[in-house]
């Protein structure tokens, strides 16, 4: 951490500021340039907080030198994080389509969605059990139920699910799901990222709604500090004041996020813009600027799907956006 | 519900839309303009999905015309709430002050600043036992020992207590807790809210950190559906591009949260800034514009403070603050 | 539009509501529901103005149902508008790749670039000559010489010239540029758009820093009412808190700017990350989702160059990049 | 300026960029830390360009001592500036009341509406001749004869005017003008900012609907680089994803520019908002926290107001807002 003193201090009150440091077990190493004197901080200085520093009024500014992530930076662990789930890989050059409804709504609707996604080339099938939904008023999803219409989805077809983990105490109904996810409107519930670092489990792990990109690799930090190294991220659109779309989709966080983490990144088209019309062309963007996946919505009778039909593909169309999606992904390998 | 049909759209169509609804258990009331043919559907129109009806390609626009949020609604209930906390009202007039550090972190420091700000006019102490922390290395509360903590500063002084809650596995702890705490990034843990549901303890809810005033009526209406109606809503800074604070105080949340709810609205300027100089003018401008009270950071020492010590006032600067906002309190009844 | 009356307003008043829209000369057709009355206004309803209906108290809510843009609206003109640039044509399926210095420095620089990226397959040659920038004390551009920079450029490659304009009394400087750009804070100079509405130059106009698409297309609708049919959007990028790149690009806006108007669209990678290493993949995205150009910031030396150096391809990276763009915009067709 | 290398960086390297800086012509304070090496640029580093270093591959961060903003900065101007108008004084302890309508109509309306805001107590009157208008179809003021009208009430009531200038050739219109008008829009028009920098003419800045502090601070170096130290800002809300309201006022704005400027900061709570109940409370709290005076919207009749009648408080209004606004502002005295 590099401290910069503001000119004409006291050296007095300099020298306050740097025994505090040093009661903390720090180095410091002062620079007296003509200016301004520059302390730098040597040692475990994660326990320092550079806003409280940066707000004493003999204080100009306060750097971070080193990121606060350590296990998610590429710094570290230069090579690609492959995630494996059953025989798919994902990241470090594989590429994957995660498919299915928004809500697991009945056995027929997941197993028929799920064989038609498969046949399009989806190698994984998404469905929700539990949905987190704004009013309490909402259908709030299966639960266990609809894990276990996923599990006959995937009996049935052979593809591992993902599906959202909301409550840490819902974990035992999920010992049998292939991938967890983790919401946006949970990506801060540090309990539960605590709770998903014990286990060895691929997590899905989807930026929250107004979220930094350093506070999305935080959240991954909380996981992986347990001892979970499987995670992936997904970029859903963030909030702002766009007029059209339900969010805005951020894909310059694909390569951002490439370049700080060794992680995989996958993209949501589908909540990013709310508008099933803008999925296509949405996927094929993010392939091209080199997302490791796509989870996109797909069911089979969008009018009557029990939430966020808006946004849902048909099977006829997802097939369609796969074929290009293919194409667009062998064109920049 | 009002549906608005596109010009020019086949008879036939609009007849499909209108039999679907009426599938849906709804009535429709159709109104054929010179230009436009407007559908108003009457019964239960909550279950009708309304971003899926608009994104139809024969639909122009959908217009809500009744809330979602029903029991925080004003207009099913015109007069204002008020909570009780032990002897202490929140609402309906009542102006209330709650301060507290941020963490609780030592018996004595609690006791001490219970005391301060009790002699300065403070109802209720606030201090943080969990504490939700964008990084994992970083200090995450005093946990079951900071509540202990907290009863005893009550003990010393009569205050009553609120405390953060992070997680529904929590909730015994909290038992002998005055208001429980739903922080920011918990707004939208909707199992955690549902819990806060059953109980009847006053809940002070805050405003996410991106959410809309609409949201945020949704989450108090979760808690209160579960029979729950003394909620506080906390209006504690958003999210933008502001480049001087960490957040924008949206300060006209008040006079609108007051308009469309019946519930008390406090105010977090601490959070809010960030910064200790700006605490005492926002929290002035938040009483001048009619907040129910204001949710204060008081430290007795700032600078070796565990967490967020660049926005805690010391005991003499909270002091002084509370001499003004009992002034402007007054200027305005 | 449409007019939602509260329910229970007492019958009078809508009466006097009614009669207030005949003197304004609307029809307005009355429609009694079960729950509201609701009021279909016909004729020239864009001097009504929509925001004070909704505030009155009788009223629920209001909604546009025709849009305030005509010219630039898809709805009554359903082709795709191609944009003509000497040999040049940019929309309508036509793809153009722009590229050049953010600044025009010296004759030198600005005939390298334009070789160079002529080379590359760019068929506009950009550089700005005067520079809206943030502080009075940076470098302001090389203004009227920077234009006859320009055109030396031209002569010796054949490639249009785009450059931006500040000002309207600086137009007769601009009389021999083939493309006027506005610039993201010009976007709503209400003064210079109708003044460029007179001419029949091509203007490019940027998308402002936090302007919404209904508002850019407004900004269109000015220059068109003018008379001057030969408008190109572009998306730069808008402002939120994101915290690795400069902007956030917001490429939904390709698609549904698509949607709304006949307009061609075309994408700045440079300015909406503010680094160069992610021009290249954001080019590949913008292309994929369906642009129909680019608008590249290439520099045969970033590091000294007199103003936004750091997102600045070199004429090498830019060409690598070229040969990538083509294949994804083959992928896609 | 204070560049920080990263670790490991061959020392080659370091020495190539230290010779860079020197051939700008600055000196270069090398500070070898244990970790890092710190470079302390002295001289005049305005004209490096902090972005292009900070993305230089060997760079770890960059910090800027010293502000870019010089004339309105605080630490070179301690003390409060007072601008004066006619008799009245704005900023330094005096507070001023701005009232009249968005736009001017008509003598009858704006010499009507002048008489009722002065006998409520304020000081200036507002009134718009040339209105920046979303849509080429709204009405955009009457220009010259709106400025004559102005002019009308001036010498009926003795208030100075204050109006908005939207373009530099206009500012002949504006000769006997008392008070010009930036508005949000034309914040970064950098031309007619260096024009207003040649006048003397006391200039109203508003903030931009998206622009940061430093950004606001930069506009009104523009200005004052020319000569003009006449500078007043206005916080007038900022765009966000407030649902109810039309931007967000940021109130926090006041107390942090007060820190960084010594020149005058007003507030708007008619713009703001844009709903004319909520500009007392917003009044109130912006008085509470400091603001040097207030702008608001009267009207004498709002519902037949050509332009933003929805936020325009009717003559009564205004007058018991006024009284509520003294009590405050005596309140915090």
């Amino acid at each position: 951490m590099i401290v910069v003193i503001k000119p004409h201090v006291a050296e007095e009150r300099t020298n306050q500021l740097i025994e505090w440091f040093k009661g903390m077990g720090l180095g410091v190493h002062v620079s007296n340039g003509e200016v301004n004197t520059v302390l730098g901080l040597i040692g475990d200085t994660g326990r320092v907080d550079k806003d409280l520093i940066a707000s004493l009024d003999i204080v100009d500014s306060v750097s971070q030198v080193s990121e606060k992530f350590k296990q998610c930076n590429r710094k570290f662990h230069p090579e690609d994080t492959v995630v494996q789930v059953g025989d798919v890989k994902i990241g470090g050059g594989n590429f994957v389509m995660i498919a299915g409804p928004c809500s697991v709504e009945s056995e027929e609707q997941i197993v028929t969605v799920a064989k038609a996604v498969k046949a399009s080339g989806a190698q994984l099938l998404r469905g929700g059990a539990f949905k987190p939904r704004t009013s309490p008023y909402d259908f709030q999803g299966l639960k266990g139920e609809g894990i276990e219409l996923l599990k006959i989805a995937r009996q049935e077809t052979g593809l591992p699910i993902v599906s959202e983990i909301m409550n840490l105490i819902d974990l035992p109904l999920f010992e049998d799901v292939d991938v967890l996810q983790v919401g946006a409107r949970s990506m801060q519930n540090f309990d539960l990222l605590k709770e998903l670092g014990k286990t060895k489990k691929p997590i899905l792990l989807k930026r929250g709604m107004a979220n930094t990109l350093q506070e999305t690799l935080m959240s991954a930090e909380y996981i992986m500090a347990g001892g979970n190294e499987n995670v992936i991220f997904c970029e859903r659109g963030i909030r702002t004041y766009s007029d059209y779309t339900r969010n805005t989709l951020d894909l310059s966080a694909v390569p951002m996020l490439h370049e700080l983490s060794h992680l995989p990144v996958i993209v949501d088209p589908s909540h990013a813009t709310g508008l099933a019309r803008l999925v296509e062309p949405m996927a094929l963007a993010a392939t091209a600027c080199g997302a490791d996946g796509l989870l996109i919505e797909v069911h089979n009778d969008p009018l009557h799907a029990l939430c966020d039909g808006a946004q849902s593909l048909r099977p006829e169309e997802f097939d369609a956006a796969a074929k290009k999606i293919r194409k667009v992904r062998e064109a920049i390998l």
